[in-house]
């Protein structure tokens, strides 16, 4: 990769790494939905990702560094995926463009609840959610007994969505 | 463009307008280097964009709402491109994506002093960044007597470089 980098500006590397439609999706989907296996970053996808690109982006993620796959103990055909301490700390990148998304683009309720309890938590709720996905992805031990800030964002957007569907939305 | 979403997630809809290679890039070079014209985009691109890469980018990116273009009143036959209000309020992710490309890439240092200013400066010097930003793009009046944040990153860049081109890098 970096034999053929553009140029060592960050920014440039960066989206050397990220500029394409996909990569940021599907770390969204494992770091928030915790998918860890492809049938479900597939079948659950909101996008509706396509198979082929889907596999083809998590082999570059592998290669760049910021997915690792193992066998998953629990599924001897199945193959589980993990996000890297260097994908983990991209949770300040996207809270801040979920941030800047909800104010100019036009988001849905449901799929920005989230993006929106991420950017009023500020930095120390997104310290707290890279710890819960370090102990997700990562195999780091739990400290706190409270409720993970993955759970929070997930009971607030079950309840936005549940709201949603009564209204027949 | 909103016809044709994936879906109404904020990090989906903006991976939907800023997710390719160069977007970025050119909203970059516009709010640091302060290139306003089709040509110094092109000849002092870094990373050397395409003339016809450069063109099609920059048309979207004034469908999208992120830049205006006009005639510049000092040059008759040029045109001068600002940023608009909903571009400058990318600076937020822009620091937060420097900051992780700084520690997770293999960056030069000429090109990621500004990153690296930006963010330990955190959300105040974005904020005055963003007021400068809206001096030179929308014709706010300056309000600072200061040197601006813009002019200290650039004067840090220039110390920089100056560094390593004396060190015949």
């Amino acid at each position: 990769m970096n034999a053929e980098a553009r140029s060592g500006c960050p920014i440039n590397l960066s989206m050397e790494e990220l500029g394409d439609k996909w990569s940021l999706i599907i770390i969204r989907d494992m770091m928030f939905g915790n998918r860890r296996h492809f049938r479900e970053l597939l079948t659950q996808s909101e996008e509706g990702i396509a198979s082929n690109i889907l596999s083809a982006r998590m082999k570059r993620l592998q290669e760049l560094g910021l997915m690792t796959a193992a066998e998953d103990p629990s599924h001897k055909q199945k193959v589980i995926y993990s996000l890297t301490e260097k994908a983990i700390q991209l949770v300040p990148v996207i809270a801040m463009l979920g941030a800047w998304g909800r104010r100019h683009l036009p988001v849905t309720e449901d799929l920005s609840i989230r993006a929106e309890l991420l950017e009023k938590g500020g930095p120390k709720m997104w310290e707290e959610f890279m710890e819960d996905l370090r102990v997700l992805h990562l195999g780091k031990r739990a400290k706190g007994a409270g409720p993970s800030v993955l759970q929070r964002l997930t009971e607030a957007y079950l309840v936005v969505k549940a709201k949603h569907a009564r209204k027949g939305r």
